[in-house]
This record gives structure tokens, C-alpha cells and sequence, in this order.
């Protein structure tokens, strides 16, 4: 199983692309793995409470976290989550971060395990911009990201965990009469499933993966 | 007929969007309007002549010119073009014009005669991002549109003439490796289409157009 | 006698670097040239009442305007100044203009007839990053060059007219708090001496210019 | 003693202001802290050595590095280092990471240790443009933070650390032609001097500091 996340809306935006993105992803199998698609809170707490629960439920080979990512032009790969909530904006229930660490006494960061190298790779051959991103920023999406990390940091065999920030979609940007770059939610899909088929493959053995476990649960 | 332009790929560019986009166009109808779909070599002096002989071909009751904007990430609905060429990087033959007048003696400008307000406003109702453009650049575009505009000027019932310049295109962006907005090519060509629709709809009558032809040839 | 104009705050703006600049340029001397600072108000009726009383009373060999450009990285000299009055936000007197002309019946737009190459040329060997703006908004700023420069378009020997604007100030920026482009007075105020030392020397003189009033007159 | 390090030019920069700060900044006094001004070369592993040596020979009570971000509008204060490099540009010796460690098994990243939030409040109220980045980027920058927090983590009185990010400089902008962000000399000696200033107030001990040290070393 792949664990596919997304996140409501938030803030001043009426949608958030990476909600129906994980919503179209639920159900779907990408080689051997079946997708599990959810759509967490933008609360600082019961996200959290959210991801424990889906982790325990699906057991997953690998995480995928959605979230959106306002002003960026293409798809992030995340490279690192940060032990810090430093909120730009208030999340859904008004609270609002100022540099406290997520997990107390936590390190400072932890590194996305999934294959970001042959996930670029595969989406640059594919037409679709994106890059590795060295910021998740500090707001949920980080957040989500370390404290997935921080959950399966003692598993014996623990999935790969990362995140994937997309762009704005188009009427978001004309909604708001601003100059900014967007991406189109087809787009978006496609960038998914090719991220999701090269989490699914073979290839990704050779990078730091466990593959005693992937051949018996995720490529069995 | 409503003659629609675009550009050949030039400079470092492998390919150029408005060209599919004009190919495209070529012999759809809007309301009672026939499209004709054409491509203009970047040439400082080919791309005149060619659009001369296209004027005259299809006595065309609007002309809708595109183009490619790299860096823009939106749909940009020029306003105006201005007397000037003054190219960033040379033409296909090697000449780079540096501040001479497109026409000697010309006017510093003209604006262009599509009902951009109203295309718009139509766009951003199908939520593509989209704006009004106060310029036009100084290289083939702004020429083209300028020369348009210029030929047709003593005309007793003129042509609505405008240009639509559009972002790169998603796989341009992901060759180049750089954060620059983009485009799909789908988004790219429901805006023609919204576009063309306006233009070729009895709502652009009242901005300044001329009825009498436009209900004998445009809408008969 | 050159005349440069700055402009009052405006918006959301508690100060606008033109107008200090105007001030710091009253009474100065560039060549055989003096130098009147003044200060607009941004409001679309008076701006132009106070700018021709300016005109009247200094007679000018040449005209510097000065505004404000939030967002731009450079000093802009604009090129070409568009008529029509198109504002992203109200003047301060609450009205907000829609695509109307400046000037009904005028021509389309008007060329800046300051030597802007030569301009270009003296602040990129001093260090100072400009470029020439193919488009000086459709604000106060534009209204102004448009109008001064329709204002002289029948005097037999009228005066050089150009716009340039200038980034915002770091203070600015910093109160902000968002990542914007800024540029320090000092280099601003060393920008502006610069191009009224050309604007003021014969190297003008070749560009169109009209030699006896500059021999008579700005240079005897 | 405070150590204030900047870089040497590097790649297509013929100039690296954060050398001149660094130089500026040698022999100076903020409160009672010396501070000790060197250049580290841009170079993956004598810039370690050159640090080690540094470190060594001036038991610093802060380490203040500075370095060059091309494209940033603001003073960037970084948060964190992350262990890795993956150079987008070779270094001056023609090497270029793709992705491995600084610090093979140690940890993904530290925080910095420097007082960011009292920094920043300073530089903001006396009108400096800057922020608390989030990023460092993965080149010699990021290289050299996480270094020198690597190096002294197991000091029992480690000095508080940090990293410094300036903008290009004017002129390096105006040899471009491009438009992009940029900052005077005298700004950026004004924002060093204030970030110095609060490193070597008393105002940084509730921060995470040791105060024992600070007060027999820093401010005895």
C-alpha cells in the first residue's frame, strides 16, 4: 500500500489541488502497490492525529504527502523536513506557530526517503517542470512531512516517506488577477502517477530502500 | 474570416507554442466566422511580407496574432504596440535591430482594436489566467502587431486586430531546468477559443467596432 | 532651466523616494543648466493642472520626471508614454480611471525624447542597474509623461521629456516583510545626477534634439 | 572574539561582496567582543581546513558567516544546514557534488545557533530588508554552516553560529543587464554591523545561550 495524502483549503484559497489530487489517487495501483488516498486537516494538531491514525490503518511501503504551494512554478520535490512550525498564516483553528519545534527534543531534520533523483528524472523526461526542493517552508506541509518521518524513525523496515509540492492551479491564479505561475490540475495528475509509478518500481530499490521488504509487501 | 497567427520557433527555442496553437485554429468557425491559421517566419522582413499577402488573401474581418512570451504566466492581451524595434536577440537571419522605427514616420503607437476588456472578462470566467499587457515587447511580436495595425489603417472598415502572447510551455520550462511559469497547451487553446468566441460574437459590436460590416461579413 | 518632478505618497505608501528626489535636485546645477524640483500630487486632475503651471513658469530645455515602481529591480527609463488611464488602485482622491484616454483624440502614445541610450549607457558604466521600460504603467506616472509631452508637441523648439522610475526604498521593503526588490537613495540620487549630467551635456545634442534652443539656451 | 567570515568570487561573479564585508569586518569591536574578519575559498575541502584552522586559532564565542545569494532581494538570516551537497555550479577547482554528505553519518541538519529573531527585528527597524531563510542552498554556503556547527557540537560552550546571505551587489546587476534584485555596499556593512551588534549584546542569552561563557568571554 501507498499512502497518498492531501490537504483542505486553507487561508484565503477556496480549494487546494493536492485535496483532489490524493481523493483521485485512492484506490488506484501503480505496479504491485495498491494507493490509499486521503485528505488530512489544516490544524496543527489533528493533522497529526490524522496521520498516526492512516499510518497504523494502511501500514504503507511509502508515503506520499500533497500540498500546494502558492508563487512556485513547478513541481517540489521535497528534500528535507525541518523540527520547526513557523506559521506565515494562521491554520484552521487560528493558531498560529512561532518557531517551536514539532517533536520536542526531535532532530533537527530528517531526510525524504523517497527517490527524488529518479523522480525528477523521470518527470523531466516526461515535459513536466520540476526540481528538488531544499525547502518544505515551515507551515503544515513541513510539518507533515517530519512528523511521518519521525513516526517510522524506529521501524525496523519504515516506507518511504516524502512530499510533492504543486504549483496554484490556473483559476486560482485568475481569481486572484495576480502574476503568478500556475499548473493545471491534468498536469498535476500526470506528475503524480509518474511519481507514484517510480515509488512503485523496482528502481527505487537501489536507493537506500529496504528490499527485503519490498519484495515481500510492495513488489511481491 | 478571422486570420490567426503564429510564430516559427526562434533562438534557443526548439518549439513554439503559438504555432500549434495557429495550426490549430486553421478552418474552425466561431459564430459565423471561418478561421484561417497561419505561421510567420521570424524574420524582421519575410514576416511583413507574408502578412501582407495574408491581409489580402482573406480580407479578414479580425485578426488574432500570438505569440511567446517566456518568463510571462499568464495570457497576456496586448494593448498596444509601439514604433520601435529594438531586438533582445537577433532574428532568424542574424539581424538585430537596435531602436529604428518599424514604419519611418509612422505613429508612436497604435492600440490595438480587439475588445480585450471583454475577452477578459471571459477568460477569467473559465478561469484561465489572463491580463491586459502594456506591452508588447520590441521584437517580432510588437512588429507584427504594429504592422497589422499600420497596413489596415486607411481601410474604410478595418479589421479588429490584436495580440495574444502566451507563457512556455510546461515540457520548455523542464528542458531549461529554471523556475519559470508555464502554460499546458490544452489551457492554451480554450483561451484561443474564449478568445475567438468574443471576437467573432455580436459583443464586441459596441467597443468601437463597425457594425455595418461586421453584420454584412462577420455575422450575416 | 531643467524641470524634475517627483510625486507624492501614495496608496499604501507612507513615502515615495520621487519626491525626495525632486527636492534634493531643486536648485541645483548640471552643466549650464539649473534645475527646479517639484513635487505632484497623485491626483489625476491636479497633477496635470500643476504640471502645466510648471511648464509655463520654468520653460524647460528639458523635463525629468521621477515616480515610484514597487516591484521593479531597476531604474526604469521609460520609452514611450501610452494614452490611456487605466489605474490598478485609486489617485488620492479616490478616482479610480478605466480605460479611458488622457487625452480624447490624441495620438495613441508619445516617445520619451530624453536620450535614454545615452542615459542607459553612463549609469551601466557607473554601476547603477537600469534599463529602458517598454511600458510606464497606466497610472499616474504615464499620465504624466503623456501629458507633458502632448503639452509641447506644438512648441517649434520643445523641451527633452522623459520619465524614470525608481525601485522601492529598503525601508520600504523591510516594512513590508515581503521579498521585493529595493534600491538605496543614495545610489537612486547618484542615478539621477547622472542622467541630468547627460541630459544637460551636448552629448545630447545628436538625438533628435534641436540644437539652437540648446545652444541658446541650455548651453550658451 | 567574533568570527566573521565572507568568500572568495566564484563561477561568473568577478566580485563576491561578502569578501568585502568579511575584510570590513577584521579588527572591529561590538561591545566587548573582537571580531576577526577572513575570506574562506570556494573550494569543497581547504574551505573546511581554512575554517578548522580559523576556529582554532580564534576560540570564537560567535561564528558569523557570510556569503553571496544571487537573485534574493533581502538580508537571508539561515536557519538551518543540511547535510548535503549538491553543487548547481562547480566549485573553484572544477568540482561539483551531486547529492552526497558533508559529514557522512552525521546528522541532516543543525540549527543555527545565532539569535535570528532579535537579528531581524533590528535590521527591520532600522529599515533593512531581510528575513529568516529557510534555505541555504546545498553549496559551499550550506556547506560551510553545517561545518561549523558539526565541528563544534561537542564543545561543552559552543559558540552561538550562523549564516549570513547577501544579495548581489548594484553593480554586479547592472554588468547582467538582467533584472534582479540588489543591495548597496553601505546597507549591507549597516546590516552586518547591527546583526554584529545584537551577536554581541547581552540581549542574545535567553536564547538558547550559555550564559556562563558569554559572560566570562563575551562581555567579561
Amino acid at each position: 500500500m501507498i499512502l497518498v495524502t492531501g490537504f483542505e483549503p486553507f487561508g484565503a484559497h477556496t480549494v487546494n489541488p493536492s485535496e483532489g489530487l490524493a481523493k483521485a489517487m485512492d484506490g488506484r495501483r501503480f505496479g504491485a502497490c495498491e494507493t490509499r488516498g486521503a485528505v488530512l486537516p489544516v490544524h496543527h494538531a489533528d493533522a497529526t492525529t490524522r496521520l498516526a491514525a492512516l499510518l497504523t490503518e494502511t501500514d504503507p511501503v511509502a508515503v506520499v504527502h500533497l500540498g500546494l504551494a502558492a508563487g512556485r512554478a513547478r513541481v517540489a520535490l521535497e528534500r528535507v523536513a525541518v523540527n520547526v512550525m513557523d506559521y506565515d498564516e494562521p491554520d484552521c483553528t487560528g493558531f498560529q506557530a512561532s518557531g517551536e519545534p514539532i517533536a520536542p527534543g526531535g532532530p533537527a531534520a530528517y531526510f525524504a526517503t523517497l527517490p527524488l533523483v529518479a523522480i525528477l528524472k523521470a518527470l523531466t523526461a516526461e515535459g513536466i517542470p520540476a526540481y528538488i526542493s531544499n525547502t518544505a517552508g515551515t507551515y503544515l506541509c513541513n510539518q507533515t512531512l517530519y512528523t511521518t518521518l519521525h513516526a517510522v524513525r524506529h521501524e525496523p523496515d519504515p516506507p518511504r516517506v516524502g512530499f510533492i509540492h504543486v504549483p496554484l492551479l490556473p483559476a486560482m491564479v485568475a481569481a486572484t488577477g495576480l502574476e503568478q505561475p500556475s499548473m493545471d490540475l491534468p498536469l498535476m495528475l500526470r506528475a503524480v502517477e509518474i511519481a507514484l509509478g517510480v515509488v512503485a518500481s523496482g528502481a527505487v530499490l537501489g536507493q537506500g530502500g529496504t528490499p527485503a521488504r519490498w519484495n515481500e509487501k510492495g513488489h511481491a
